[in-house]
């Protein structure tokens, strides 16, 4: 069944978050995930959203069905301009094989081709293999020379009153 | 000699982008580098800037020169809320050990604790061990398991044209 994609809205906030999680757990990462709904609405459906979120509805017996969603945001490189970054790509576990995660995919990088940025970057874990094999596939290029490097807000404070 | 720190207006951008260029060089990639200093100035300091740029100014005989540069812009995470990215700390070759780039690297990390941000993000070459050592000293953490993975305005075109 071809999933329908649309732009998030206010609404799927509590849906965007429960694929969020999802995404964490499988990501062996459960506990990192401290935003809410209500930041999601905040931060992404105000004045000056800080992100762009796709969602793909499915129909189910009762109901459309959220199943799976897309965020993703502007960034600058000092080297090609405006890009996007896909932060978040993912599908409901029950739903995946059937085209949602491609008909995702693909929307985001319609998106960046109608900003005409030069460039759409995202991360992925090293052990996620179907994950790089699709990436690869599709043309994107694993950038492995180049380490993602991270500093939370305790370690910030910690460095900046040493 | 300490060094003064301050926004970058959009006067520095051609000392930007003379900054960037170098960085692109160091590391091997001095093919790269598509923006102008016109583009970093439309990008970064009318309306809406699309980054945030510090610059390190240190006297010379004649006038001040700026010898290094800080150029970062907010991202958001899925789990953590909005972030803080720190897309380039250059500091010119001749003027580097005399804490140029500490100087940068604490004012980032002074504006992402004003902003309250639960995450600062920037990217290292594995072969850049003086960095690398640089940044783990300081608290930061190099998150080995995690690839960047890229796709260009051509690879876009060629995926979505399949």
């Amino acid at each position: 069944m071809q999933p329908f994609i649309r732009f998030a809205t206010k609404d799927d906030a509590p849906a965007i978050i429960g694929l969020i999680q999802g995404l964490a757990n499988f990501e062996k990462a459960s506990d990192q995930v401290v935003i809410t709904a209500d930041d999601l609405v905040r931060d992404g459906f105000g004045t000056n959203p800080k992100f762009w979120c796709y969602v793909a509805e499915i129909p189910g017996e009762i109901e459309t069905e959220i199943v799976g969603m897309a965020l993703f945001y502007p960034r600058y490189s000092t080297w090609k301009g405006p890009t996007i970054h896909l932060e978040d790509l993912m599908v409901q576990e029950e739903f995946r094989g059937q085209g949602v995660g491609t008909a995702l995919y693909r929307s985001v990088l319609t998106f960046a081709r109608e900003r005409k940025v030069r460039r759409v970057n995202w991360e992925v874990l090293d052990w996620n293999t179907p994950a790089i094999e699709f990436y690869v596939k599709s043309g994107a290029e694993i950038l492995k020379h180049w380490h993602v490097v991270s500093m939370d807000d305790q370690a910030l404070e910690a460095y900046l009153e040493s």
